[in-house]
């Protein structure tokens, strides 16, 4: 960790400690390709499957860093966050392999199969209104009365540090890579990526992906500056979150560039991802591929890593099918 | 090859070739397994994943078999078959990757987005009515006039000996396996499966699984004959075809057990490999799973390989979700 005007910036010294601390409880996830997404495109795609990752998202490797890097006294409190998504179901599978307890504040108006799923990993869900200022109510008490650590799902260095050891696989898996592409909401897995990148091969370009309704870091990349917008709507449901202080930190440093995509172009990049490859894949996961195809001149001739986030997706409302 | 009573049986020195012939044309898939599932079931599982097989199925490795193994002078004269499923698109991809011919008579009423996906194979299709005697008549004339090789989808030894390059790849990626189980309709993956197991290690038990609305195969296995049912209906689609002279040997002769599935427990196996394993298989290949949840004490605490025969579903049409 390093101090960068206030703000502590993890180091690949401690991506290097996250790997080591985590692999016992992540999925070394394998590289997939596509003859025919390679044609379609014009570029060589390696695509590193973290949908097949444990909990079925890249998010356990930052929530299992941060849960096992905690001293014993600590740990005993357990962990908490808020998050309705995938970290809330990493940090509730991590805290639950170190059998400490994982507290969970969701709306009370959350879908069940979420609810369900935070509790099959074993979190203890406390249910706030569906709003912001109930949201942090509810969580300075459940703090205050459990003395629980909070893991922030992104803008956190042990988060970061876990996300960066998945880019770490990556590079150990695929030679001659000349760029890596993965979505970006609130920039956790970008920011790992950054870490691992700017350290360790310093020539690979960086893409951020990110859909054209939810394009706050695409915005904040070109002003300059963190622009956060309220409530934005898009069928990529995990990259509605913005940039923090951390996460800007190393955008705003290290990515090359950021590339947005309509809702239609992820929606059919999503479908033909499940059609061609036989894998399933959330919303996010398919904005970089969407860019990829939309800005064939950028990627045509290289060879690219391609970020899929993760897999959890409700199999009963799948976007290009009418309800 | 040898002869049984009049009936060209293939041998496992014809896999051997098979394998060496075929390998440059299909992918050696890979090898899954789920917690959730094992914990489920009680069993070691281990998913031979053929829905990432070229052309979506393993129905590519009898097809290449055929087709590459066909001399000069008949090869360019083409193949030829009648299927609207995966042998169609498989003996279409074989036929353009020799660049030779395909010949597919398809009912003119099948969906037009599998005649899309046989042509986008390079398959040429010539229309019939949805008869038996019309497909019948149709496809004995495409014969006469082209000269074009008629390539069974199971009951022919070269595909038979093709289907069984996969188990063989699958006794060499998992040791210790006490059964393998695979779905059956016409019995071509079932044969090959016989055949290479039988040979080589004729301990590890062979199961069929079936929907219980296409149920022929269980019932020929247990009257000791052939039973071919009219039109059964099931979301299996593959497998409503009966079994044929070649395949009844294999399946007579070395098959452990025939076990059934609703349909019910065959979509809910299948929602639950997609959203547990990350995959996209089709209903057919769900029939295994369904059977070996349904008979947790025949393969509870014994390591089974499961093979998952092929991944092209219509993504508009989900089993689960209500149109």
């Amino acid at each position: 960790m390093k101090d960068h005007n206030g703000l502590a910036v993890p180091t690949y010294d401690d991506v290097l400690v996250a790997h080591s601390r985590i692999a016992p409880h992540i999925h070394r996830t394998p590289i997939l390709t596509s003859d025919y997404l390679n044609a379609l495109s014009g570029a060589d795609l390696q695509f590193k499957c973290e949908n097949f990752q444990k909990a079925g998202a890249f998010k356990v490797r930052g929530a299992s860093n941060a849960v096992f890097g905690l001293p014993d006294d600590l740990a005993q409190k357990g962990v908490a966050t808020h998050s309705s998504g995938n970290h809330a179901l990493s940090l509730s599978y991590a805290a639950g392999r170190r059998g400490i307890p994982c507290h969970v504040v969701m709306p009370r108006t959350a879908p069940a199969a979420k609810k369900d799923a935070v509790r099959g990993y074993g979190g203890i869900i406390t249910e706030c209104e569906p709003s912001t200022s109930s949201r942090e109510a509810v969580f300075a008490q459940v703090e205050a009365q459990t003395g629980a650590e909070f893991v922030h799902p992104y803008n956190d260095p042990r988060v970061i540090a876990g996300q960066a050891t998945c880019s770490k696989e990556l590079l150990e898996q695929v030679e001659g890579l000349d760029a890596v592409i993965a979505p970006i909401g609130g920039g956790g897995m970008v920011s790992g990526t950054c870490l691992t990148l700017s350290t360790i091969a310093p020539h690979i370009e960086i893409y951020a992906a990110e859909p054209e309704q939810a394009d706050d870091a695409y915005r904040s990349f070109k002003a300059g500056h963190i622009i956060a917008d309220d409530a934005p709507n898009t069928v990529a449901d995990g990259l509605k979150v913005p940039l923090k202080d951390l996460t800007w930190h190393f955008v705003s440093n290290n990515v090359t560039d950021i590339l947005t995509a309509s809702e239609q172009e992820i929606i059919d990049a999503m479908k033909l991802t499940w059609q061609r490859m036989k894998i399933v894949i959330e919303p996010s996961c398919a904005v970089p591929l969407a860019t990829i195809l939309k800005n064939r001149d950028r990627f045509a001739g290289k060879r690219v890593g391609v970020i899929i986030t993760g897999g959890n997706v409700d199999l009963d409302t799948l976007p290009w099918v009418k309800g």
